[in-house]
């Protein structure tokens, strides 16, 4: 099987790591702006090949991990090229303009609108790990528009390398993730950026902050390339999560000021119920754990 | 040395932990409001004895680990009891308050004002463990306020359980403390109750939310007890960095609306230096990690 990957870098990396260990005689070409990343992923064995865009007609699957702007370019090309049998997958963290994009595309049925919940803050072809994707959830969406031969081949591939299958519609899939994902970025950027402000001297940070500033920042790590062009095409949900949250923030400042502790303590509880819903997510990275521990 | 722990918690117990690790014929009572917490660190061994109030007046050091508005009514009642030679360090997360409280008490100098920025989200006696303070940055406030003998015999303590040591007034401490730990506290548990107001279905947050969202608001996990008389304690300071981070998210929503992506990429990039200041703290963890696996 030919395997074309554009965007060889922590998920398109991890894929490919992933789909050697599980099928055999695949052979992976990979696809990338950047020279460097793609010298790297054939260094670090991501990758057998380095490959032209004209040589996707040679694919039997391609899977692209790119920006979500570059995608809306980059994918009805390649439905232009690839053959009639060839499945092409996105990973990208936004669906509805995606999919509108290519809705009349005449090679719509090759098309297979995935997103893995699996980025973490890093980017690029180091970040690459295998075993990403075990335990994962992969939203996929329009799962009706793509050939129900695709649809197999594809579901054979996420389940052996893992993944728990959730199918929505594009708009859900971006209204949900503004709330989950999206907003969580934001409210970390914005915390790196206020304490940064604040903190002029950072020999201050490094002492006088724990852990617990580390897990809240950690998301202001990630890549600015990568998430500008989400916040613009979630623009809609992301504003709406983001007036939310200021709401939340102001309401919760508003009681502080009024000293009104005890209507704090209830929020702060009520929000505690937090743990379960994390000890939910953490049960299916706990599985992950022992899993590869085998 | 008979060492008498108020607050037998994450803090309390795992200081008798270490203590008991790095010294020897310590004898450790608990006091706590808590039977249950008691009971739990009796049979944990994280104290040898149960023991009353009155007792103090045989205690060689106090360590209180209790919410800081209790703090405020337990410390000079300590200090009335205890001992000529007897040292008593507070762990808690504001410092002005309890500072200015016993500014003017008869046993000012058996009193060492301490915080070692080692929480984390879980509480209890069960959360204590070995080691919890190994490279972890222990701010001490006033310190010449205490008596020259019992400051040695501190740093001591304190350089044997492995903690740096950082010297700062009391308010100071609050201001910075409000921006390193607090606001985050609050920008976690406002993510939480955002996204849970939101995700009425919760099965929704389980399969879509990633590690990503688990670490942004895993601080909504702390305890309301603990935290709500810090946010009091420290209102000035909390309220002026929540204006800061309101201020920063409106500007951050501003650019969005206006479609000001060059911006907002702008903003993430000198944030992205966010990434520096971790690795600062990440490598204090990794010294801890390499010394525990000796």
């Amino acid at each position: 099987m030919k395997v074309f990957v554009i965007g060889i870098g922590l998920i398109g990396g991890s894929f490919t790591l992933d789909l050697k260990s599980v099928m055999e005689n695949v052979e992976v070409y990979g696809i990338d702006e950047n020279e460097e990343h793609l010298a790297k992923a054939l260094e670090l064995g991501l990758i057998d090949k380095k490959a032209q865009f004209e040589e996707l007609i040679k694919a039997d699957l391609v899977y692209m991990a790119i920006p979500v702007d570059t995608s809306l370019n980059v994918l009805p090309r390649v439905l232009d090229i690839v053959k009639e049998d060839c499945m092409v997958i996105d990973a990208g963290s936004t669906k509805e303009e995606i999919c509108k994009i290519v809705a009349e595309h005449p090679k719509r049925r090759n098309y297979l609108s995935a997103h893995p919940i699996a980025g973490t803050e890093f980017s690029g072809p180091t970040a690459a790990v295998r075993g990403l994707f075990k335990n994962k959830t992969n939203i996929i969406c329009e799962v009706e528009k793509t050939a129900f031969k695709l649809q197999e081949r594809a579901l054979e591939i996420f389940k052996a390398i893992g993944m728990r299958i959730r199918y929505m519609d594009p708009s859900s899939h971006d209204r949900h993730i503004a709330y989950v994902s999206h907003l969580s970025h934001i409210s970390s950027f914005m915390l790196g950026k206020t304490v940064l402000e604040k903190e002029k001297n950072e020999r201050d940070i490094f002492d006088l902050a724990g852990s617990g500033f580390a897990s809240t920042v950690r998301l202001a790590k990630s890549s600015p390339a990568m998430w500008t062009p989400i916040f613009r095409q979630n623009k809609k949900n992301v504003m709406e999560t983001l007036d939310e949250y200021i709401l939340n923030l102001k309401h919760f400042r508003k009681l502080i000021d009024e000293d009104n502790f005890e209507e704090i303590f209830s929020e702060m509880e009520r929000t505690n119920h937090i743990r379960e819903v994390l000890n939910g997510i953490n049960k299916n990275e706990e599985f992950k754990i022992v899993e590869n521990g085998k």
